[in-house]
């Protein structure tokens, strides 16, 4: 090890999707049984033929290949406001916005305007890796907070109350949840506001996959007069518009943080790349029906994984699920999750998530992202499970 | 000012292209003498049209909307990894490279995996100012490293190794350099190797302009044998194919290097739009002669303002210039740089950056981003400050 490289950077948890894609080095698959990939969560179909369409006209634009403004395309900014509000009712304007390159980005600018090395950030367990990765790289702890699974994988906000110290900067919320698929009800996220707003903390809710739920709104937080002193929304275009190669998400906060963020942005990207804000505003614009369709093709892979998990003895329970994943219990008790999730690849061709990539005390669990699959597929991991998978 | 946000970030200086460019808000200018814009750094022409073309191409395809690997398109890492060899000799493998979305991030990247907050990082002043913003947003100590105008304005190597202490952990060269253009030489390089080799720390090159020197190669540094030992080379795609709002750049160096810069771009950006690394790789591979032609008429202009700076009393004197920039000394002793820009603008309609956007000690200069205009524009300015700005 070179001892001149920052430690904190080099003792991070590493990226588990690299090493998710590594297991796959190497192996071939049979055509009568080929892989099923429920590992990384990427939309299945690719984006609307009209809105490649007019990205293929807006990169003969000079405009599209300079720089823009680094907080983002001021038409982008108000679309995304009005789309919010839309949603969510209350009051957001433009200047509560900032356009970034994807959610993570978001996450990283939000949590550097806040914190600094030895800060603390409140993270429920599981977390989204990136959450936790990018906290170490930046030397602030996070503080974590166990999600009970009898309970749907929901945090508790007596519990959050009691984890928060003089150097807490904010808790963050993932809904739908990633890895777990959970929904947070909307009175647990309006708790959640006021234990922040009452410590002087931010509540940061990353929405990357709001557009998948089926009921609205997700909240009414929005709502709260002065939300912008507690709340910061990040979110991201990639998974409604089906962009993620593009890179674009946004930041939605009080207009202090948004200064603060802006100055991140510009050290970290200039701003986001404009073909792909260009995009995202197309989308806004023009494609809530395309989005309603993908929503419900999701539904219908969610229902149906949910109700074969549970009509078929699989050796697997599904302990919560929503948008992109489910979140499952596996019931092999001299495996940890990730040997089962090694011997689903190796004996069924099945690639999953091993629960421990989400943090710790997550043995038990996997995480399968099943909006990566069709609904012909599903039935094709219940087939494999069913026929010759060693049930515990 | 909310006192939980982090103080790093608010403290540290504001970007100066959002000042600049807020200078011009409510102005109009008359169509007999109109703006002459000299302050940000981007390309005055479009992207190549083959390019455009191929990119309207790769936009149809779902491949392109999906990520990509962390680190980059194997092809494009390969292709980079060549080039470069082709231009410096020594050897660079494809595990030496990074994609980042821009040269920003890279450098984002390359200092994050060095130090962590209360490190040191030495910056020969005058700084690219983002890169002095960053170092403050992450708490690390930015130590200045005076260049001597009178030389032309390159860094000395015995006053940078004073500054070298045990919290030391880079030294950060641009070159060709922004915003003096002062290019550094090979020799000049080398030795700021040695003693960053001797003292077991890293050497920052930010080489984003090495497409528009007329003198190759611009350095030596990769032919030694354990470069990847201490060179972390950071670069650009957007100028020379004139790509800034598509964001891809690189970070060349060490394997274990590129190990954490990978772990930091996860966080940060998970990859690169795919698209604009598409564009690089076009590029690479069939742009060679478009970008000498770029670099032939770069040179013609910088001949030109060069040429006419010195046959003309205009009050200003030309320090050093290279790629896109030219330094100038004012001679107006009762105004500082940022009056003097002020008044270029209120005038004569000719946007400048005061060298005051560039650290301490440069109210004597402003930095002339010749690149932006055309020579008819060059020989405008000229004209305007022969004919009615108040010499000294």
């Amino acid at each position: 090890m070179d001892k001149n490289l920052n430690p904190n950077v080099i003792n991070s948890i590493d990226p588990p999707i690299d090493e998710a894609s590594s297991w796959l080095a190497g192996r071939e698959f049979s055509e009568d049984k080929p892989l099923l990939d429920m590992a990384q969560a990427v939309p299945s179909y690719p984006p609307a033929e009209e809105l490649t369409d007019y990205m293929a006209e807006r990169v003969k634009l000079f405009a599209t290949a300079q720089y823009g403004p680094v907080s983002g395309n001021a038409k982008l900014k108000t679309a995304l406001a009005n789309h919010m509000v839309g949603v969510y009712g209350g009051s957001i304007q433009s200047n509560n916005v900032l356009i970034s390159a994807g959610c993570n980005q978001a996450y990283c600018l939000a949590t550097m305007a806040l914190a600094e090395a030895g800060d603390e950030i409140i993270l429920p367990v599981p977390y989204y890796f990136n959450h936790q990765m990018w906290l170490e790289v930046l030397g602030i702890k996070a503080v974590h907070l166990g999600c009970n699974m009898s309970q749907g994988g929901l945090p508790d906000i007596d519990e959050a109350r009691r984890l928060i110290s003089k150097k807490t900067k904010a808790i963050v919320l993932v809904t739908p949840n990633n890895p777990t698929g959970a929904t947070y009800p909307p009175d647990l996220l309006r708790g959640f506001f006021k234990l922040c707003q009452k410590h002087g903390i931010k509540l940061i809710i990353d929405e990357t996959y709001k557009d998948f739920l089926t009921e609205q709104p997700p909240h009414q937080l929005f709502e709260i007069s002065d939300w912008g002193g507690t709340l910061i929304q990040v979110y991201s275009f990639s998974k409604c518009f089906s962009l993620t190669g593009y890179r674009v998400g946004s930041v939605i906060a009080g207009e202090n943080v948004i200064e603060s963020v802006t100055k991140i942005m510009d050290s970290v990207a200039i701003c986001a790349p404009r073909i792909a804000q260009d995009a995202a505003l197309y989308g806004l614009e023009h494609l809530t029906s395309w989005v309603a369709e993908k929503r419900n093709m999701l539904k219908r892979r969610r229902e149906l994984f949910n109700k074969l998990f549970r009509e078929n003895n699989l050796g697997f329970e599904v302990i919560s699920s929503g948008a992109y994943f489910a979140y499952v219990e596996h019931q092999y008790d001299n495996k940890n999750a990730y040997q089962v999730a090694q011997d689903l690849l190796d004996k069924e061709n099945i690639l999953s998530l091993p629960g421990t990539f989400f943090g710790p005390n997550q043995e038990r669990f996997l995480r399968f992202a099943y909006a990566n699959i069709t609904r012909k597929e599903i039935t094709d991991v219940i087939d494999r499970l069913n026929v010759s998978f060693n049930k515990p």
